[in-house]
C-alpha cells in the first residue's frame, strides 16, 4: 500500500495523502458521512489509526479535503479551456466533456463533492467556516460555465433565456452521472468516453438555439457519434 | 395542527399520516437518514412520540413510506400521459413538464425518493425488502419514459442512441433540481412554473434531433416562451 511519494517522510511509513483522500471519498460514497469514520478509512488501507490522525485531525478535515482536491482537479483542467479562444460552442462543448469524463473516472472523489455539502454539516459550527470556502470554490467553478453560456446566448447560438438558469439543467444533465452510474471494474476507458460525449452532446444540444448550428456540427463533440 | 381527516381515529387525536410523512420528509432533507428520529417528527408537529408510533413503527417504516408516497404521487400523475394517444414528442412533453412541476412543489417528499436510496440502508437486512420494492416503484417509473423515448428514436423525432442511456441526462437536467433548487416560501405558483417549462423545454430538447421538430414546435412546452 505504500506507495513511491516524492516526500521521504511518506515513504517511511505513511500512506500518502492522495490514498487518504481515495479511500475516505469511497467510504464517505459508500456509506454516507455519518456512517464513515477514520478508524474505517485507516482499515481500508490496512493502516493504523495513528497514520491517518498524522495527516488528519478529524473526519470533518478528511471530507473538506477531498471536497477541495476534487474541485481543485475540476479547475484546473477546465479553466484554460474556458479562457482559451474559439467561439461560446466550442469552448462550452470542450468544457462538458472535459468535465464528464473526470467525474466518470474519479467518482467517489467527484461525487461527494458535485453532490453539494449537506447542510446540517454546514451548520455545525467548527466547520462551517471551512466548508464555506468549498462552496466558494463550486460556485466559482460553474461561474465558468455560465460566462461561457452567456458568450453563446449574445452569439445567438444558445436559446435566449438566463445563462444562470440554463447552467442548472446543463449540470444536471452531466452531475446526475454522480446519481445513476456505477464504475465497474472492467468497463474499458472506451465505454467511459463513450457515455462522456453521450453525457456533453445532450447537454449542449439542450442550450442551442439551432440543432443544425454550425459551430457546433464542427466540434469534436458533435462529429463523435458520426465519425 | 389537527386537520379534518375523514377516518374518525385520526380527528381525534392523532396528527395525519400525510402531515407525518410530510414532516418527516422535511427532517430527512435537512438532516439526512442518519441524523433524523421519530423524536424529531414529533417535536416538529407538536405531537408526542406516541402518535407517531400509532401510524409507524420505526424510523426505516416512515422513510419507506415517504418514498412510496411520492413514487405513487408520480405515478398516478405520469401513467395517464404516457398511456395516452399522441405522438413521442407530445406525450414526453407533457410528462416531463409534469415530472417537473412535481418535483419542485412537493420538494422535500421528491427529493427523498428521487435521489435514490442510500445504498448503506438497502443493505440494512431489516430494511432490505421493502427498499427494494420502492427501487421497483422508481424502476418501472423510468421505463414508462424509456419507453416514450424508444418511440420517439423510432418515428425519427430523437437522436438515435439507446434510449435507456437517454433517459439519464434526461432525467438529470429534471431531478438535479432536487439538488439545486431550494423552496422559498414566497415564489410565487407562475414563478415555479416558469422555471418547471425551462427544465423540461431543455430535457425535450437534448433528445431531438432537429430542434425545429414541427411535433415538438407545436407543443404548450414549446410554445410557452413564445407565448
Amino acid at each position: 500500500m505504500v506507495s513511491a511519494q516524492q516526500n521521504p517522510a511518506e515513504m517511511s511509513g505513511g500512506e500518502s495523502r492522495e490514498e487518504i483522500l481515495q479511500a475516505a471519498a469511497e467510504l464517505f460514497m459508500e456509506f454516507g458521512y455519518a456512517a464513515t469514520s477514520i478508524d474505517a478509512v485507516a482499515q481500508r488501507l490496512g493502516a493504523t489509526k495513528g497514520r491517518i490522525y498524522h495527516h488528519y485531525r478529524s473526519k470533518a478535515d478528511l471530507f473538506f479535503d477531498v471536497q477541495v482536491a476534487a474541485m481543485t482537479r475540476l479547475t484546473d483542467q477546465i479553466e484554460p479551456i474556458a479562457r482559451s479562444s474559439g467561439d461560446a460552442v466550442e469552448r462550452l462543448s470542450a468544457m462538458a466533456l472535459r468535465h464528464t469524463q473526470i467525474l466518470l473516472k474519479e467518482l467517489p472523489m467527484q461525487k461527494v463533492a458535485v453532490q453539494g455539502l449537506e447542510r446540517h454539516l454546514l451548520e455545525a459550527s467548527a466547520a462551517a467556516k471551512r466548508l464555506r470556502s468549498v462552496v466558494k470554490m463550486r460556485d466559482d467553478y460553474e461561474q465558468m460555465f455560465v460566462e461561457v453560456i452567456d458568450d453563446g446566448i449574445r452569439a445567438g447560438s444558445f436559446v435566449d433565456l438566463p445563462a444562470r438558469l440554463l447552467s442548472k439543467p446543463f449540470f444536471g444533465a452531466l452531475n446526475w452521472a454522480t446519481v445513476w452510474y456505477s464504475q465497474r471494474r472492467l468497463q474499458s476507458e472506451a465505454a467511459i468516453d463513450d457515455i462522456a460525449h453521450t453525457l456533453a452532446a445532450y447537454a449542449l444540444r439542450g442550450l442551442l438555439k439551432d440543432s443544425n448550428d454550425e459551430a457546433a456540427r464542427a466540434t469534436p463533440l458533435f462529429q463523435y457519434h458520426l465519425g
